[in-house]
């Protein structure tokens, strides 16, 4: 197969401006077109699986022969399973409220002159992702529900996969009468660079990957970026924690699935309770697998801790280790926390309902959570249907994000004729600023 | 007076950090408590006032001897009803619904597992602004509203009246028990850039000034900025528009205030109207004293135009001077729109239904506008109460930005022991997923 060359800037340019030509379009088709789209574009998936499960094959091989890393390899690899379960995903996709056309405000500002806030799409999204070429099916399908263009940027290791499905989406939305530019596919790595610069065509960078590669992004662009680069996320075992509780969340919240980005990384532990209470819960990581490092303190309790230093407190382990912490009193987890957490998601332990409140009020993250795990943290527990990602910005939208964080809104003000002179100087007509229904 | 020396990076981080902290005991204060410190707030200016006026004096003094440019002088000087109406602004603030502990969302996940989501303050503002030494009064009593510290940038020309007004607020912010630090006047140019730096202390910032001085902030800081740098708005006449409505809008976007943001800088006009309908609309705009530029249709039409050239799409007049262009189709001057405008307001005038659905659908501004001036681009006229800024970014907030612009929010948990590896597996138990009242 013999690959494109990658596109110029310009280039590159005029593929976004043909996107946010075409995303006009999707952005005032009807639920019911877009996903007659997402109908489609299942259906054609569907038919082209042993295309698309060949080329995911070339790609896999290619990736052996150049000593690709194997995580990276089993990431890269697409099997029936996998391709069947993203098709499910795009028909779950079909089946979320429409986020576009919400009316959030509805206000009469004087006799015939009404302002509405509706809510309607960003545009175009740049999504830039590494691997996973099942990645492709879940952005393109959120995009298309949510009716913007995306411009899809792949891992280079990917090429054929990624492909292969662009080729099934696009058979899709031709299949319903869309502009097929809608979704578009980078695959060049230059392309990324050039993708960050295009402020003018793109309202949101979307990147999936490490800490690194998303910090990389958040330092390379103007356009928004919806994502979080660190997730260091505490649990915090007060004086007047259950211990039963405190051990299962403990456990639950670093070993069940210690890569994610809403596992924990620091167990802070009040003194009066930790005599008692850590070998407790120590045991049972250990049990688990985790690697404990403690502070003096902690190892004053357990001496055979590994050593904790600074360093710790600001690292996202990804990994079964586990760093703890003595603190004399909340406020000096809840400094802590504020001081080498990544505002993403932190938990107390305790049965003290007013330490419980000072905790949930001060801490500053996106998730403040009391007597459960921070793995909750998740747009498909929280019930968003979907997860466009998780932010620990401090602006809206924050936490997890569902389809509600691709669109924005508009203000839209209709009268007969009228004008401000109306409203001001000495005869100025005073405004009614009445809600209506709707 | 001796000026004090400008503070170096560490110290500010310094009173940032005090800021912060005494932001957090604001945070939680009862929106009873801080309407009391907007009233002392406002009876210690009431108190002040003669020190205050008498402060602006000096500064106004030592502007003229230094040759400030006129203008300058005029948004500097303060008098006994500016400062009247600046006070009743604060208790305008006091009246405001607080925008802090709202419930957004309130979701039971499972039994005894309960989801709120829950405005709460931003942290720290920073807010930078030229010469107006009222705007002190109006930023702080919105950032106390709002639960929020911050960090008050004014210009070097006004330092003795912001000094002697935020004497008085922290006189007031004293009376009710709320920490001064909340407050914090910084004076010198060094201290501006010092402050784009803080990312660590502070969470989102203001900018007050020319567009140049908001580009210039926009450009120097990772932190987010609240503010539009361009309003470059448009009127388009539609063949199917009331000459009436167009002729009245035309003057009031343009004429009424030409260098506010919302006033428009180019006419589109439907060529079928252009020839009945420019003449009209030219001599009621020459006859409230706008230089009206034209591009080549526009001239066959009206001869003596001046001649508009692609520069005048693209340039924010802020002058009583206003461009005509002829188009042939709604399509083509959402095309323009879309092209030139700054996303800030946008309007139509016509008596067709369809054509102003396009123009809303289809123009990417915070406003769009069917029949009425765009001048209603405004936090008070929408009824908010206050306005903080106008924003033209795309992701929310967008337009006109109240007190809500000020808050963010935080996911809180509640459960009992709950972990994830319940709802995971073989045996995962459904999540219930229903929404509570309140």
């Amino acid at each position: 197969m013999i690959a494109s060359p990658p596109s110029s800037p310009s280039t590159l340019a005029a593929l976004a401006q043909a996107t946010r030509q075409g995303a006009q379009t999707l952005s005032i088709a009807s639920t019911t077109l877009k996903n007659q789209a997402l109908e489609a574009i299942a259906l054609a998936l569907e038919d082209q699986q042993e295309a698309i499960l060949a080329a995911n094959q070339r790609d896999c091989q290619a990736a052996e022969q150049s000593g690709l890393a194997r995580p990276l390899c089993d990431r890269l690899r697409l099997n029936l399973v996998k391709l069947k379960g993203a098709i499910a995903g795009i028909r779950d996709v079909a089946r979320l409220t429409d986020p576009v056309g919400r009316v959030q405000l509805h206000r009469q500002l004087d006799e015939g002159l009404i302002l509405s806030r509706i809510s309607c799409p960003l545009g175009v999204l740049g999504v830039i992702f590494e691997s996973r070429p099942d990645a492709v099916m879940q952005i393109a399908s959120l995009a298309i529900k949510s009716g913007n263009g995306v411009m899809l940027k792949g891992g280079s290791e990917a090429v054929n996969s990624c492909r292969a499905l662009v080729a099934a989406i696009h058979q899709g939305l031709g299949r319903v009468g869309l502009d097929t530019a809608v979704v578009q596919l980078l695959t060049t790595r230059e392309e990324t660079q050039a993708l960050l610069e295009l402020d003018r065509y793109i309202d949101l960078i979307i990147p999936r990957g490490s800490n690194s590669f998303v910090q990389f992004v958040q330092s390379h662009t103007r356009i928004p970026v919806l994502g979080h680069a660190d997730g260091i996320c505490h649990l915090y075992v007060d004086a007047a924690a259950d211990i039963g509780k405190a051990s299962a969340i403990a456990v639950d919240a670093k070993a069940g699935y210690p890569s994610a980005c809403n596992a924990i990384e620091t167990l802070l532990i009040h003194q009066a309770i930790a005599p008692t209470a850590l070998p407790v819960l120590v045991g049972a990581l250990r049990q688990a697998g985790v690697e404990i490092r403690g502070d003096g303190a902690a190892r004053q309790v357990i001496a055979d801790l590994a050593v904790a230093t600074e360093t710790d407190w600001a690292t996202e382990y990804n990994d079964l280790i586990l760093a703890v912490k003595v603190v004399d009193s909340v406020a000096a987890a809840i400094a802590h926390i504020n001081t080498y957490g990544s505002r993403h998601t932190d938990a107390i332990v305790t049965e003290d309902a007013a330490i419980a409140a000072q905790f949930i009020s001060q801490v500053d993250a996106a998730g403040v959570y009391h007597n459960c795990s921070t793995r909750f943290a998740d747009g498909f527990r929280y019930g968003f249907g979907a997860e466009v990602g998780i932010s620990t910005q401090k602006m809206p939208p924050r936490g997890p994000v569902g389809l509600d964080g691709l669109v924005t809104y508009k203000y839209q003000l209709v009268g007969n004729g009228h004008i401000v002179a109306t409203y001001s100087g000495d005869q100025a007509r005073p405004f009614i600023h009445q809600d209506l229904p709707g």
